[in-house]
């Protein structure tokens, strides 16, 4: 395997590890991420860290004014992250934000030459997004072999979310094998300025039990 | 008809038309614009205008890096606007950029609460773009229903592309119709900063040859 890639990076425990599978495949990996008004700016740092371990040929920030829309406890002030188990799909919730960010993540892949896009959604242990599900991905990946120049001249696009069927625990016990520090990760939702987690939100839950599970040292900073 | 839709409006000549449309079918219309580092940003000023002319709820105008991007005519100062016709896919289309317009309109309409978003785009007169035929379209909405809370709990959304298969005279004959002042719109790919045309490019060579063929008067100011 060889050849360019785009990896959406957040700067949590799950993008670090699609980060590290798509090196460990031999890609040359260009990393994506988005300064689009969420909460926890911690993550853009983290990001910053983790493409600087893992190594990758560019890690590019995008401005985006998804707080312009809100709608989500993760880019409105007035909504707040729940700390207690939801019912259903929770307020944590950013409408339509991993198409957003694929879609983004594809023109940049354009026009860098890449046809591998990386995402690390998960649909095991995850909060119940709707477009962290393989049918997303499949009709993501379609769509962009239809949108583009390069889809419709037959030189496709192929969208790999690699952690889509682990649990946590297996998401994190690949991410160990492979070299990932997860103390440079940011996974809470409401994160202080140093980055260190709330340890009661959904993703703070998700993670520690994972890390209980996986039975690796939690190596996560709590306030 | 009734209910909120979201109309992307580029400030040209087929989105000032697909908002009149939408505004005859009875919906409370609010328009979308991005800035996104486009060339010709006379066409910002063409949407302002032509949202206050028709008449909207509510005008957003988001900013979003493209210009970070590049790849394109449109965003790239390096890559000129030809001014003769092309073979294939001009270098004026821009990576994606329909399904990141699209996207941000949904996650915008899942907001509002619209379950309709409008778009310009035409797969007849136009420059071959590959994100403007019905297919696409058609993935787009599937994947819309996919990706979304509203989609997945069975509210779902519906993208109008009511131009899709209208030749260039017959937007301009609709939307005269309905009362759209096309000397308001901007079309140009390198329009200057007063709005007016060059005359040459794609986009100007195909809206003269509509008002020509609809038998209106051309409104549009060259330089």
């Amino acid at each position: 395997m060889s050849g360019k890639v785009v990896v959406l990076l957040s700067g949590g425990l799950d993008s670090a590890t699609a980060l590290a599978v798509a090196r460990a495949q031999g890609y040359a990996c260009h990393a994506l991420s988005f300064d689009y008004g969420q909460r926890h700016e911690a993550e853009l740092e983290a990001a910053r860290r983790v493409a600087a371990q893992l190594g990758v040929e560019e890690h590019r920030i995008l401005r985006l004014g998804l707080d312009q829309i809100g709608g989500s406890a993760l880019t409105d002030p007035g909504i707040a992250v729940p700390e207690t188990p939801q019912q259903g799909i929770p307020v944590t919730y950013v409408p339509a934000r991993n198409t957003i960010f694929l879609s983004l993540a594809l023109g940049w892949a354009e026009v860098l030459g890449a046809r591998d896009l990386f995402i690390g959604v998960n649909a095991v242990d995850y909060s119940g997004y709707p477009d962290c599900r393989p049918e997303y991905i499949a009709a993501f990946q379609k769509l962009a072999n239809l949108a583009t120049k390069a889809g419709v001249e037959g030189d496709e696009f192929r969208i790999h979310a690699p952690l889509i069927e682990m649990s946590k625990a297996e998401i994190i016990a690949t991410g160990t094998r492979l070299g990932v520090d997860y103390s440079l990760t940011v996974s809470c939702y409401q994160a202080d300025a140093q980055g260190r987690a709330c340890g009661r939100c959904d993703s703070c839950r998700l993670r520690a039990e994972g890390f209980a599970a996986a039975g690796v040292p939690d190596p996560t900073r709590y306030r």
